[in-house]
């Protein structure tokens, strides 16, 4: 069952003509045919929409079910489904067709019974508490919230207008989250950060008074956490986006319109600027700032500043272009190492097998 | 409390001349002895069986308490527990006893009074919903299935027989599971995908219609995530294992019997073939391939395609032998830099000194 | 809101006099100015007390609006607040003052009625059983725990006391947790470890009847897992600190007052000796020793034994300065590995411009 089919409500169908006329695309074979959602070439039915892009895919084309394809020019006219649609750029009409198709998930209204929700919680109207939701003392709950099923707000949080709680998220005391903030299952958000003090009693919690604040239009994804400060705030900026299992520690601030990737991972004290891109997997040290509109590539490890507008990688990352350079020299090196060690020790000079590629 | 007590049910109860007989090992000392658990040798007591396999634990043997352990040849004389049974392979042999001793956790039956299950839901014969389980609208759950305390499983998911949900679990709608597949506490499936258009107004989210669909005898690991596609599907292949913490972006399929190591980032739209390794920590880029039965070692960072039964590792990754070859240059060459830059510089020729280890 | 107003109680008020009393500074300006609370510089309003220690923001000082500003003797006499404390150590003075302003958390009392407890588990005096925990059979909860909402406890677990479960934690069958115990939320300790045994028919799971221990003062980020052992137990010990999203696998052994920085992964039966600290994203290899007091780089990839007090980092790990020194040479090898392949390959001899930086 596709996703497109869940919720009882009609679904929307389109003509291939329809299509066309959306995508500005041309068509070509039956103008009547009927499409009510979106698939693969290789899973695709009579009655999905489906796209050739790449030849990479090209293979399922002649084999493909699916009632209408929108193909690039490079494969107007290869063996396969009938009914094609002709665009520039397949992925793009193709994402322009999804909300056609997309019919949100249905939404049950109020606070369910088996809800706990504290008597000093305010809430907005049009909000949905789903079954098992625990939302402590003095929360405020705007207008038009969702919070998902097991979820738990605890005491003193403020949520905006249009808050998206997926189920069994755990937003910790205080935190405080902007209008149409989204948080995935089982994001973690406030927890008080990983800072001790060392004592001769072993190691001492070190208060965390900072706040945890998440600005309009920011999205957690599933797993993730996000730390709260200690003196200093935690601080994402509107429109930021975070992927899975990605971690931000206390003190951290970060820009407007950034996106990390899943599992990158922030030390504390960091300030990220706005509209920075993290790779899956980029690391970043504690008490560095990443200057606006920086990419850091994936996997890379950041020690140090990284200055505005720049792309760096590697670890430790430096600019891209350096990293290519120096990757590049190593594994030439491999090939003239050996050469090159009897050279500087005064041995033999090398032969010119030894120096071959 | 050692696990194997948990339950209530009667232990088993092995002598030392059984478990020689079922491992086919020589029995020394008191083949009467009785052993109902198993231990390390430095936490066993009397009524436990134990291994001695490597010289890094032999330290341990001779103050162990263990009524009976499995030891390799080369430990036969050693000072240390009287009651022993010589193998050729005491890890192999531990493994095979230890289904005799492992009780399976008491498993309650039928639906706690405590879940909230939709009207519409089908549930099977011999199903088990534990308390605080939230099932959503028209899902379907197959014969057996073990659904966990304050596991989600949303609208429209279809769960084949003897799936196994651990709490806490959240399964985004329209997700199909199926027979035997298992998910560990806090796994979330079908999330939809990290995929976002430009706008002028922001980031726009790009609805995400691709199904979710995990194959018979899939394992995910604790915390583990996996999104479903945006318009083509997230597939993982049957047999395939996730270990905990790993991710899976949208449209990414994976083949059958593949093993992905603890923290594995997949990015979106890649392809694993059958039997695929990925070692811990490993990343791979979107939109490559990763050919049946290759193997990428941990951390790696992988860019490109990696050919069928290969072995990579590194970042870039690159053939394991390519990689440890660079790697021993890149040791050898700090020895040797400076006079080989001295050298290219038409300087001084180099001291035998500076080009000594 | 700032966290520090969540709970009702009345608020800590300090003058300026009381905190240059308790801080062993110097003071300037109204010796009578009160906080109530504590904020970062540019956010701070005339009831906070912050601090300024690092050049890096004396550019929000002269906008603050903070009361009283405890200051680093460099920045004495710039413009800003004007009640201000100079002391040697601005950041040691604020951690300090950090307990005099934290109010902990309310905590309900006794267990919520909509958790699920298991007749046979004994609960000591003074627990806090949260809304939708569940607690299975058999289970030990020692005086002063407090088990958050929708917590999971599973069959036979035994917790020391004053342990705390943040909401929606996972405790497996049997797991054993010391005295003040904290795991944050989503932790999930003591699953079955990731270990399959190939069969014919596909990969069978290999039963894990070790035990999982984590002993007195343990502390698990949120989202960490924590496997059980297999035939070995997995200890964590004494005073250990884990941040988020690490994991830790089967079989492993983690001495006391260790440092886990996020993100950090171990694979099975590794052994972590006492003091070692891993920097975030971090893995280490199965079946090695990191010794005792060891550091290891964020990011690192430990593939070998690590001697004790030592400090390894890079991917494969080897000892901090080595690493360093082969790094500074293939940064510098890319300026000079054409004319090098040229030298070797019996080519024109290199010129000057070749050689030059």
């Amino acid at each position: 069952m596709a996703s497109g089919e869940i919720g009882g409500a009609g679904l929307a169908v389109l003509s291939a003509a329809a299509v066309a006329a959306r995508t500005g695309g041309v068509l070509r074979g039956n103008a009547d045919a009927q499409v009510s959602r979106v698939a693969p070439l290789d899973r695709a039915g009579p009655d999905a929409l489906s796209f050739l892009a790449h030849a990479r895919y090209a293979a399922w084309f002649p084999e493909s079910r699916a009632g209408v394809v929108l193909v690039a020019p490079a494969f107007a006219d290869l063996a396969g489904p009938a009914t094609r649609i002709i665009v520039d750029k397949p992925v793009e009409a193709m994402v322009a067709m999804l909300g056609a198709f997309h019919r949100p998930p249905s939404r049950p209204e109020g606070i369910h019974p088996s809800a706990v929700v504290a008597p000093s919680v305010r809430v907005g109207v049009g909000v949905t508490v789903e079954p098992h939701a625990v939302i402590g003392e003095a929360v405020v709950v705007g207008d038009g919230c969702w919070i998902g099923a097991g979820a738990v707000v605890e005491a003193g949080c403020v949520l905006g207008t249009h808050v998206r709680l997926h189920p069994n998220v755990v937003v910790y005391p205080g935190v405080e989250l902007g209008d149409r903030v989204v948080l995935h299952a089982g994001a973690r958000v406030g927890r008080e950060g990983f800072g001790f003090l060392p004592t001769p009693q072993g190691p001492r919690r070190i208060p965390h008074l900072g706040r945890c604040v998440l600005e309009a239009d920011v999205e957690v994804g599933a797993n993730s956490c996000v730390d709260r400060g200690s003196v200093d705030d935690t601080v994402i900026g509107a429109g930021t986006k975070l992927d899975n299992l990605v971690h931000v520690a206390h003190n951290v601030r970060i820009g407007r319109l950034c996106f990390l990737a899943a599992q990158v991972g922030i030390a504390g004290s960091t300030r990220i600027e706005d509209g920075v891109q993290l790779g899956g997997q980029a690391g970043v040290s504690g008490h560095v700032t990443i200057g606006a509109r920086a990419s850091v590539a994936a996997q890379a490890g950041v020690i140090g500043d990284v200055p505005p507008g720049e792309i760096w990688s590697g670890y430790p990352a430096r600019p891209h272009r350096e990293q290519l350079r120096a990757q590049g020299a190593l594994a030439r090196l491999a090939r003239v190492i050996r050469p090159l060690e009897r050279l500087v020790s005064g041995g033999d000079p090398p032969t010119a097998s030894e120096g071959a590629p």
